[in-house]
């Protein structure tokens, strides 16, 4: 089997999903899977196209570095055990950040590697996992070609005023500006709607991506004009247990009235905020629906909140709405949060038809929405495997 | 002449306005201005309703406390000086924070003192100079009633959705939430809509107080359902030296790789942004407008931009959009301004007469603009001394 191996490489986890290329590029996975642990006591736990599991333990010593090529030494011999005939042609990287060198998928080399490592003070708790992953491969099969996929990238078509803070011009400069996430999933959605909501798919479309992580995006013509994550991936929307948006005074109190440092302000905006923090509940959408607790539902009424009033900042950006897009996996899966988001959007002529979305059906609106109203399952995985295909032909 | 005496204290200045209020309230202070240099070397600057200007130094001494007290009984003895019959009847003062406890101007008594001075952490760098002239008066003048207007207070109608940030809820419950700032100017302009825009006062509106702080406000029948400056006055709009809203990440950002601690942030974000920071030329609109720079532009556009952002984002917590009004310094007299908003604001239905924009009338919508659009100039001093006779009546 011919396929491409896409890795997405944290700091003590190791996804991948490796996709059968003929006769032509699978839609899904023949594995997909995880190595967690790494650094502890790793384990590797995947899952095949007819759905059989897989779990076992994986051996790994040394330093930091030497235990990630262990974890992908491991992940390569198993896949091959898995497949005898497997033929990896290439590795395709999500890397979080191309910096504004970097506006398309790039093959990997020396030279690109050192640019990109000098975007890790950028996103340094994931820009140094995800090129440790790259280098790894390339000493233990140094033959196949490597191809990174940013999740910045979409977002280099906005204009310069979406990407800007009202910082000083120096500051600026040395590339303190709005970068965007999650450009891997609006990409692949943004390909799937001209099939789901037709010409509308060229007028102003907003796609909010809500996983643990949770994003939003407006485009135009298929392309980012404005995005909720800036510089980093806290910006924006609440999040499974990040603040999202917050006023800069609260830091500013927090580091004077309570002695908090970066790594203490760094722990509670990513780590202890948004659903989990504002429900002290869980971080888990299904969770907080499922309870009765008053603190759950605070928690959904903020997110759902949130989400509306970047719609409309969001349409602003865009010049209007002409369709509003769920993705991710609370996009995809929670009803009633797109139920209540739909019914605070009413103003810009949302409306859903409820059998619809309670189906999860691709298109939820109601008859008389002036907005189209989608779910079009997102597919990062899919879209790294296509831009690492399609840089090979190049 | 019998008279309210306005006052906003500040670190090093004090500012005041006297209205006379018989017959009834003045609707412009018979005496205005300032005392500016406290701690270097003050000079008392002030104008009268006849155009007369003033200035002339003035002498203190001692600690911080001494000099302010110096400073306002100077202020007391020019007054009378000035005004051989006057009679004060009352002292009205701005005062930044109510805190969760005042939603309403409050006769200032000991006990009043002791809660505000509780929030003195919340805004510590306005909220002890303000109380500082409340005691000041009360020492100097000990007869006479003093009244204290928030410029939180007309928010406490929000709902506690728009008040709330996604921290963990031992956070919140301490009080880092969103307060909203600049309640005396929209409480102001949303009194004076019903003349202005009849029926739609009651509706969605807008009002954007740009000066060299800015805010907005979205009312819904006059009363504030959201606002865009938050726990402090440095979230939300660009403004004159401030960054408005800035992703967290940046923060910690600039305290990892550039070593800030929070004096340094706190002049960065406060002092060294907004328009000064991104022109690199002025934070005075002004300046800007009449500058041929591509920077002075570029500050110009972002300001103008963040702006039709925030309109969207509050026409989401307003249901809708029946009308924007601008006032402050810069939504009072810079009609590029208000065109640009407007500009960016049509996909609202939002369309501004050129003429009366450039002549800074009342309306300025066009005919067949779907919301009214209004310039509302701001009297801030003048709600105080309103509020100052309304608590004496009762």
């Amino acid at each position: 089997m011919k396929a491409v191996l896409v890795i997405n490489a944290g700091s003590s986890s190791l996804k991948f999903a490796l996709f059968a290329i003929e006769p032509a590029l699978a839609q899904s996975p023949a594995l997909s899977g995880q190595i967690e642990g790494i650094g502890a006591t790793p384990v590797l736990s995947a899952k095949d196209a007819d759905g059989a599991h897989y779990h076992e333990p994986v051996l790994t010593s040394g330093t930091q570095t030497e235990q990630h090529r262990d974890a992908l030494n491991h992940l390569f011999r198993w896949l091959s055990a898995h497949n005898p005939d497997l033929d990896v042609v290439a590795a395709g990287h999500r890397i979080v950040h191309g910096g504004e060198l970097y506006s398309a998928p790039v093959t990997l080399n020396e030279s690109v590697l050192r640019d990109l490592e000098g975007f890790i003070p950028l996103a340094p708790l994931h820009q140094p996992h995800n090129l440790r992953a790259v280098r790894a491969v390339a000493a233990l099969i140094p033959e196949i070609p490597q191809v990174g996929c940013f999740d910045t990238a979409f977002h280099r078509t906005q204009s310069p005023l979406a990407q800007a803070f009202a910082l000083p011009r120096a500051i600026s400069a040395e590339g303190v500006k709005r970068y965007g996430f999650h450009g891997l999933s609006y990409d692949y959605v943004a390909r799937q709607l001209p099939d789901v909501i037709g010409e509308r798919a060229n007028g102003a479309v907003l796609i909010a991506h809500l996983g643990n992580g949770a994003s939003m995006c407006a485009l135009r013509e298929g392309r980012s004009v404005a995005t909720t994550m800036g510089f980093t991936a806290v910006e924006g929307l609440m999040m499974g247990t990040r603040t999202g948006s917050l006023d800069p005074g609260v830091m500013l109190y927090l580091m004077e009235q309570k002695g908090m440092d970066a790594k203490a302000l760094t722990n509670l905006l990513y780590k202890e905020s948004g659903l989990l923090g504002v429900s002290g509940i869980s971080q888990d959408m299904r969770t907080l629906l499922a309870s009765d607790a008053r603190e759950a539902r605070e928690a959904v009424d903020l997110f759902c909140y949130r989400i509306a009033r970047e719609i409309g900042s969001l349409a602003a950006a865009a010049g209007g709405l002409d369709a509003l897009v769920f993705t991710g996996g609370i996009g995809e899966h929670a009803a009633p949060v797109r139920a209540r988001v739909a019914k605070l959007s009413a103003w810009l002529g949302v409306a859903i038809d409820p059998d619809a979305n309670d189906a999860h059906a691709l298109r939820i609106d109601a008859p008389d929405s002036r907005v189209a109203v989608a779910v079009v399952p997102t597919n990062e995985e899919g879209m790294i495997a296509h831009y690492t295909l399609e840089r090979l032909a190049h």
